[in-house]
């Protein structure tokens, strides 16, 4: 049984269960609400809470940075009490911990960049407190550690040698990698591409840029991808086709779900919400194209809501995800659908163009009825409609 | 002597001369002004023609598209009349033809794409005609054979099966990079990232995205990047971040420039124009970066011109790249500028995070004064100021 | 009885009838599929023809440009012919022409703008063009009459004197506002707003600059807005504050439906598709804000398809449509709805701030209760997810 | 001696002097450094330092929010003293108060709204505090009182009545106009449009809704704008088009002036800074438009600086705008920009399009020769170059 049939049991009935793989970051359900323009509207919750609330919502994950669970600076004994209280909350909830990572972002220290600071003091630290972090993440048990460089990049064009930064980038990434290499931990990497914000522009914008980097590091297969939704729609691209090629890279190892409005500052909206469209593209492509991680949302319930907001936009998240596969599920069996998608010749995108043990010779010698060829319709507009009213519920 | 001092002659000249390496598409100075809601303004010009004014003005190549020169579905003696009278301008002007590239987009054949099209017969086409405009690039003498894939995408998530797509696509990189090897051409293949339009949304997007895309080919080291200016500026991108990643790939093997403002529809403004100050970091990245190929300008003059504003408009592109050389040259020769990027420790970047030999242990043993080093300036605003005023030319 | 009641009567039937005041312009199913990248894909279509193909798919009226209609430069004999083949069509089917326009922008006389050229004998020329169409549209029965400035704009900041460009402006407006006055015709002026595209920048860039411009004209009574929904979208704006606020000043005349995908190319996508949650969001304002005129669609029925796509698209821009005010009407008849809006306290918005017969200095003697009134939540994320749900069709 | 010629004694010289009319927000300099994503990085500064800091960079105005200098909650002889430490220090260096506005945006009461909040009891406390900050404004000479109604929007459509919003809008207007009146107050409005952030989508997003909206007023005379730059930009708005039809509508009250890389988050660059062609034809209007009132920076010294930083970017943004000012000026004086500006028939656009007198009949009557008028050049790239150079310095 593969883990796909697992997944359909959830048809017609949108509660989450274990199964589902649901996670959530600490800091998504507990962002208090501070914005640029604004102080905290809602009262920081306690981690080990935070597990039992996303138990009972059917979550199955819970992920964290470094300083979600043990505020910066903190002693050894309060981080010790700290770190038994959240195990505490794991060991009788059943949650697990599939990714961690590390805050490298929020301390004044880290404002010029931190494993691409200017600063090698600062990289050194940079690097030592993600260590850290790893040690912890391995002893939780997560086997994915996110790195989000979103303090890596710069406002001046001048002010950073991008290249000596990529150099500083993949050192890191391989001291990280031979570092999990050496002490045996069951842990693999994934890079957050974003574009911009908090930096004007970010190393590593996309996802295609992400995986490039990748391919010059010395252990990429360490390393893979945490695409955010959110990120790639910030930069006007295509959530769908990048979250594709890197499922074609073999690079997709952790994902982020949420919803965007375009091009502008981070909404990070609860998923479903924003681009609703691409959402279902996105449900169906995770669904069956083999993807069979974690699902994890990375998203900000509104600074408008209180508490009871907070818990019903996350609920609401992993619900709008099971209304979705559900919908990609019926779209898929659609026989209509299936007929669509022969007279639109998607199926004809699997046939290799050049048939076996043809040569360039024979394919050359071959003619196209030009005139007809240029006036088939591609029968895109019926298939696409057939779509959304899988979408809106009409079919 | 290498081809950097070469460039230096230019200075407080601006005249372009054929060192400099500049070089025009015919469908750059040759476009007719058609847009989506307005027909030509201008006559086409003959490509002979287009020779001899370039090389009056200064370049040094002229590229193009196939069907820029010969007609699409021009008959042979129409083909070979064209092209002898084009080699004859060549000649006679002494341009040289440096790249060349396949019109797979224009005929309605390509409306669903060419080498991804969903439909076989048409890759098949697709492939046929950039084969043989190959070998005529090579008889040219063409060093580098870009592709741009305007027509692969789709405006439709459903319509297209995107890993498939990129599955043919890499199979018709595999074909041409071993039909170059076969020939023994000295080619090399560019390829030319775009975000969208024509199609709603165009596969291998981003610099990013395409170099990834070349990790996965049978011979990658054949294969490199032609991106364009404002190809990446659509997606909001930093253009100097995205060559200076090409460039650290060693991929950057062709360039594009001209100018844009921003996510909107392709504004291909002359070189200069649009965001002045990516122009001037991206002269400064290619002037000291390594770059050694080509300057080529992929604009179009404004619609509203006749044929006076059209080498005007190719004159400026040219002139500026050479004032801006000349700024760049000035700027990493004041010693303020020096002093300034020490205060801002952008030399420091260059130096490996861990040193040679240093442990882990080592590393983690070490501490950071973390008080002193939260409130250490970065120093970037004076920094860009200096550069800002290179710009406006006021130092 | 009100337009409202009967427009209920489609709920679950999605079949448009002409009671649901459907619309489409000649020149969007009529759309050849030139694109700035390629050649047309399809046959012009016959204006009669269009509208018996209209009429048979439930469509109510259809619109046109002069040029749509009668060829630019057509002789007089030609132009009758054409326009009794076009009334005939009309007559037997029963479709009316709800709106007229006029082409200001393919041919190129105007590539530097019709209206607002800076040349005077272009602006001439162009007031006579809108004239003689009004004169047709008055005689075929159209009540508003639109104008869209697409070439009214400038590539370059210096090339134009903006200010004296809105004198003129409102100049030819004034002299249409009196020209209808004169003759009596009952017709009204629609402005469409574009902010770029064809032109790097057009004036009057958005719904709220064309109300602006409005307020200065002679006979502001005279000319209100057709609102295009791409066009606000490609500046990320909020299509329907943009709608309600043009409701708002009384100046929702007319309006353009159709898809878009944020920041980018003008995309013309069928209505529905694009930004899906907002297409909602707009229909429920249009059925419950009182738009009491035709729903017309703007769109483009994707380059990639035959003439079966392009009757296709249109019949799901209808359908579309039905469905989604099918769904407001759920959505409002919801009762939890109602007290979700009861909830998030969206009634208490149409409380004056200010009681009848309060002072100011009644009011600055007033205290809140500031810890109490931090922490209410505004219970927007509950409220928002039953509007999801009644998109998805799981409620 | 007119405001203009008083300008004029700068050139070259590029010393910000007080007749230059240069003012700042406390809150620019004065920002700590706290974003979305990180802690402050920089102490806060107290006003008084504040004020003769600026004075001492050659600044004459200061200008604050209520919250900036006497902090939310303050009692009042803290208050008294604040006021007074704030007058000494700009009695002891002349610097004046333009302009003042309410901080309606930090406190979580705020966080759906203030005058247009959904809560009645927020939008009567907003009211007050936007009261009693105009009476502070009032004592210490402000004419201008600028309202940005940061948190005036929404995420989700259905969770605001827009239209009832509006009302909201005007009422609170209406009040504030009213009030003035009644105090007699010297004091003019300047409402600030921006798109969004830090809601998903802010009422009157535009310089154009914003002007829209003021025609519904009781007393529209006494309200105009307040634009920020990068306000515009992040809409994809040419900031210049903008500028000029407020100036076209007497509604250019006031400036914010600030840097932006097109649409993504509120940069608040140094002016100067961002897209720079666009920032000189602002200046080239603002000096050469008949725009008189302070040039004021709204913007953010970046997050990286310590505070020499700060001082060196506020010095920046006035060393800027008075370089592009002597380059405006330079440009107007061009002779050969003149007679580029008259090849590109720029001063046409003054001519009225009918003469005086002229009938339509007679405009009718006229015809144009088509063929000739197609082909005229609009003489557009040679003029734009001219002002790149102008920008470059090198003419």
């Amino acid at each position: 049984m593969d883990g796909h049939s697992d997944r359909r049991t959830f048809v017609n009935d949108y509660t989450p269960r274990p199964e589902h793989k649901f996670s959530f970051g600490l800091w998504t359900v507990g962002w208090p609400g501070v914005d640029p323009f604004g102080v905290a509207t809602r009262e920081p919750l306690d981690p080990a809470y935070t597990v039992e609330r996303l138990a009972e919502l059917g979550a199955y994950g819970v992920t964290f940075h470094d300083d979600d669970l043990i505020p910066f600076g903190a002693g050894d004994s309060d981080r010790s009490a700290r770190i038994a209280s959240f195990r505490k909350a794991l060991d009788s909830t059943g949650l697990v911990v599939p990714m961690a990572t590390t805050n490298l972002f929020t301390h004044p220290v880290f404002k010029d960049g931190a494993l691409t600071s200017n600063d090698r003091d600062i990289r050194r630290f940079a690097l030592r407190k993600v260590l850290r972090n790893i040690d912890l993440a391995a002893e939780l048990g997560a086997k994915t550690y996110v790195l989000w460089g979103g303090r890596e990049g710069a406002e001046s064009g001048v002010a950073k040698d991008v290249r000596a930064a990529l150099d500083r980038y993949r050192e890191a990434l391989n001291i990280l990698c031979g570092y999990v290499r050496e002490q045996g931990y069951d842990i693999r990497f994934a890079l957050e591409p974003k574009p911009n914000e908090p930096r004007g522009d970010i190393f590593l914008p996309t996802i295609g840029h992400a995986i490039a980097f990748i391919g010059e590091l010395d252990e990429p297969d360490r390393v893979g991808l945490n695409p955010e939704v959110g990120h790639e729609q910030m930069a006007g691209m295509s959530v769908v086709h990048g979250y594709a090629q890197a499922l074609w890279h073999g690079k997709l190892f952790h994902i982020d779900l949420n919803g965007q409005n375009g091009p502008r500052y981070d909404q990070d909206l609860r998923f479903g919400n924003g681009d609703v469209k691409s959402a279902f593209l996105l449900v169906d492509l995770l669904e069956h194209g083999g993807y069979d991680g974690p699902r994890h949302f990375d998203f900000k319930p509104a600074r408008t809501e209180d508490e009871s907001g907070v818990w019903s936009s996350a609920k609401s998240c992993m619900r709008n995800y099971l209304i979705l596969a559900e919908k990609a599920r019926a779209f898929r069996a659609d026989p209509e659908v299936a007929e669509a998608l022969r007279a639109a010749r998607v199926d004809q995108m699997s046939l290799p163009t050049l048939a076996d043990g043809e040569s360039l010779a024979d394919l050359r010698a071959e003619e196209l009825d030009l005139a007809e060829a240029a006036v088939r319709g591609a029968k895109v507009e019926q298939l696409d409609q057939l779509f959304l009213e899988h979408l809106y519920g009409t079919r």
